[in-house]
């Protein structure tokens, strides 16, 4: 990071150096300080903080790449309605020096939105708008090429077509950090041998491991939250490629964008609509900017008997509404009864599918999978899906393994940090025959899948690792997890109780031709009458043992 | 948030609704796509990711506003070489709904200023510089006054006044979200009996709470960490206020500002800093432009015969390095020993302090503190402390107490996400005769503080909350701990030794007499011979004891 000086205009002047002037600081003044006051960019910003976005360290930079430019050709393929097929290529080009690959056959990029797409911060298609998706801030690829650049020097390489009529374009493009825009160095028309996609190739410092978080690790777990995806994976390790094939050829329900639940907009942001909005009057501004709200509701909004408020005039136009009336505007709404919001917004992987997956990964003895109905935090509709699977191959004395997915991407690192293990913490898993050590994960042959899937994920950081500790979406995940967990209690009573009955059943086994040999000497039975009191007994026992 | 529309253009047309419409969605194309892209403004990002900066709920958002302004207060009071008296004053105004006052002695702020300053994320003084501060990025009050304002719809109210000759000046704001720029409402002079400072009101939805995570604990813990402050608290609750007087009337060291350090610039930053260099000569370029780059050292570099590289030319002109040259003086640079960054950047609590408030506080048995010399992570220099206290009346039978402080600024939340916490964990207590759970903090008597002063402190997301997990941290940490461990260890053997000898001591004096009196019965001894005999006995066996 270039140093700048204190003056902030431009270039650094020849300044001694701090270490060789160690005369006293003088005090600052506000004059001073307010000279040193300057515009931080969202490029320099994240350079610096580069581990907010998960390129903290070199394996994770790769893993970080590869997973931002997965996410978002899954997401163009998908909303293109086009079954994906992936190719992800690693090509060691030096010490810790990878060249990454991630081509997908989706609708491609309008060539004047490459340079924004892929060399500006903060800039996308799905920040603004309330719909499930990988992607969501507009920063993730093009972090990625800035990481690349600042620790290679070297250029992305974006090559992208949109239909097979069209001649390719391979665009070569650096971050400008301290402007956050792209500059383009090449643009050139290109001979690709496929009709339509997109390929992002960028040099970087990394490392390429196998185990727990790496690259391999990601795409397997990609292919179970996602069936109907093609993946392949060439790596420098491997002669052969790594190839997930399609389950299903089925893409999922496509999520439907909604308008934002009335019961989730805060004063201020109800301010600015009302400013904002190109509504008549109030009440076609409630029922036309908001999900769920019939003009019904907002007759009941504005009427303000049931919610115990003063009426508000249904005519009034909205930007010209008073900060009172606004203030009683929004008391009048978060005490009126409003429908959740609709659910065709998000799209779960359903009970079948994870079932599917777990049974596939596990081979456990016992599986139970649990998908809760939407529910809405911050006006965000939300829907958790969780799976346990018991028994099998999983370690009998280790805590239990939790997978974590967002939105179908899995979550690989901050499992401290993350909602989801505080509410698998939280769950009282001594009630469903588990065993727990006070604040940590339960122990036994246990594996434990939870995925949220949500118009917008709140993340704890731009990394998109971690969930954050939202009240709501604590509590649904616990109730899911409840669930299967009374689930698992009823397996595992169940087959306690059978054992029980078993060993008792062996029991009687044992013992009664012993009985039956005593009472043939004692009474000088003969064969037949020992067996008929054998059966007698036996049938007797069997009866109590039922009760 | 406003819901966005398909096209972009601004107003949202009159749609039909989402839960209305469940005609097929159309398969997206490029182009359709590409009319979705927009700018996200970073001000948005953050209404919408409010909890990356510690708004995530009401308890949070109250004490995260006063910690951003108590950050600001104490770091302008320190440039400006005042000893900072704080006033901060919360006022209950409705069921969830507070008024907040940050006020300071501080230099105040340059009327033009005010509005970039609190009205504009990524704004600031502390970003473009290497020099330790608590605030850095240039986001956290703007962001406080944002979440007032969406909240409550109330803007934020800045008085500030720069010297007993000028008027104060109030400022009224609030922040445009859609563009990152503060709109203000009222800006007029004003009379105030402070002859300079600043005072920063904010109200917003918040909860007041006592307890560990409250504003209460953390401003006993900043006066913990800064002595020199004296802080004054009011609050709905308590009648009188809560005043921390100041223990010390030194302000802390001055820290300096530095230049990067060669081994922390990476290969794009260098290539960007050639290009913007206005040096004549990569040599001066080399000497000026860096920390700890001698004429010497620079000569080292460019010749090429110490690291093994290809000599370069010393009189090339900066910005018209090639790319290829640039990666070789990038691995030159890394391959010549240079000198570790200079320290007085860095200003630590320092050992006596932080045992002063360890035993004021704790009143333990034993107290070690250590300050380890600076370090350099990614080129900036940091330096970490511990402290430990053992026994007294801390819980024995409980897992260790952790304080963690960056830059003199207690971590309240994200415990165990923070690399102090895997620090502690990672560290092998038992060698150090505690108790330790796997993958857990030791179990006993235990307090143990960490302390990282930095030019630049890598937090795990923007509120400030946890420290990331940069292997070169991570590795002081645990040196730093082994080194308090080592002496507890130490301090618990001799202990152990001290107490098996009272044991032994304690037979001695128990059955000396007994022998004593056996043999005056059995030798017919007279009283002196006995007690001439005892001391002997005593002596021998005192001898033996010591062996």
């Amino acid at each position: 990071m270039p140093k700048k000086t204190a003056g902030g205009s431009g270039k650094p002047p020849r300044a001694p150096r701090a270490a060789r002037a160690p005369a006293p600081i003088q005090p600052a003044t506000a004059e001073t300080i307010a000279t040193r006051q300057k515009n931080i960019s969202v490029s320099e910003f994240f350079a610096k903080n580069r581990h907010l976005l998960g390129f903290d360290s070199p394996s994770r930079a790769l893993l970080t790449t590869i997973k931002e430019a997965v996410d978002n050709s899954l997401d163009a393929c998908e909303e293109a309605q086009i079954l994906p097929d992936l190719l992800v290529e690693l090509q060691k080009i030096g010490e810790e020096r990878y060249r990454v690959a991630v081509q997908d056959n989706g609708p491609g990029v309008v060539r004047s939105q490459v340079p924004r797409i892929f060399g500006q911060l903060l800039y996308g298609s799905k920040f603004h708008v309330l719909k499930q998706s990988r992607g969501q801030q507009g920063i993730g690829i093009s972090a990625a090429g800035m990481y690349g650049y600042l620790t290679t020097g070297q250029p992305m390489i974006v090559t992208t077509r949109t239909s097979g009529r069209q001649p390719a374009h391979r665009v070569t493009l650096t971050i400008d950090t301290g402007k956050n825009t792209a500059t383009v160095h090449k643009d050139e028309e290109c001979e690709v041998d496929w009709p339509h996609g997109t390929r992002v190739e960028i040099e970087l410092i990394g490392t390429y491991k196998k185990g727990q978080h790496s690259v391999d690790s990601f795409l397997e777990q990609v292919a179970i939250a996602n069936p109907h995806v093609r993946i392949e994976l060439r790596t420098p390790e491997d002669p052969q490629p790594i190839v997930h094939e399609r389950i299903s050829r089925e893409l999922p329900a496509t999520p439907r964008e909604i308008l934002p639940h009335p019961h989730g907009v805060e004063l201020g942001v109800l301010i600015k609509m009302l400013k904002d909005s190109r509504a008549r009057n109030l009440k076609s501004f409630l029922v036309n900017e908001f999900s769920r709200v019939t003009s019904n509701v907002a007759n009941q909004i504005l009427a303000g008997t049931e919610n115990g408020c003063k009426p508000l005039p249904p005519t009034a136009r909205p930007a010209t509404v008073s900060h009172r009336d606004s203030e009683r505007l929004h008391r009048a709404i978060s005490q009126t009864r409003i429908l959740a919001p609709p659910t065709n917004c998000v799209s779960p992987i359903g009970a079948e599918l994870l079932e599917k997956a777990l049974r596939s990964n596990l081979k456990p003895d016992f599986l139970v999978s649990v998908t809760r109905s939407p529910a809405v935090y911050r006006g965000n509709p939300f829907q958790i899906e969780a799976g346990l699977a018991y028994g099998g191959d999983l370690p009998a004395e280790e805590p239990a393994t939790l997978y974590r997915f967002a939105n179908r991407v899995p979550l690989q690192y901050q499992q401290s940090a993350c909602a989801m293990t505080k509410a698998v913490v939280t769950t009282p898993w001594r009630n469903y025959e588990l065993q727990q050590p006070r604040g940590a994960v339960p122990i036994g042959p246990v594996a434990i899948v939870i995925h949220i899937a949500s118009v917008w994920v709140p993340f704890t950081s731009e990394s998109k690792k971690a969930v954050a500790h939202y009240d709501e979406i604590l509590r649904e995940m616990r109730l899911a997890l409840m669930e299967v967990g009374r689930q698992l209690a009823i397996h595992l009573r169940r087959r306690r109780r059978q054992e029980d009955a078993e060993r008792k059943r062996s029991y009687i086994e044992k013992y009664i031709p012993q009985i039956g040999i005593a009472l043939q000497e004692l009474l000088k039975f003969d064969d037949a009458a020992r067996q008929k009191t054998e059966q007698c007994l036996e049938q007797v026992l069997e009866k109590s043992r039922k009760l």
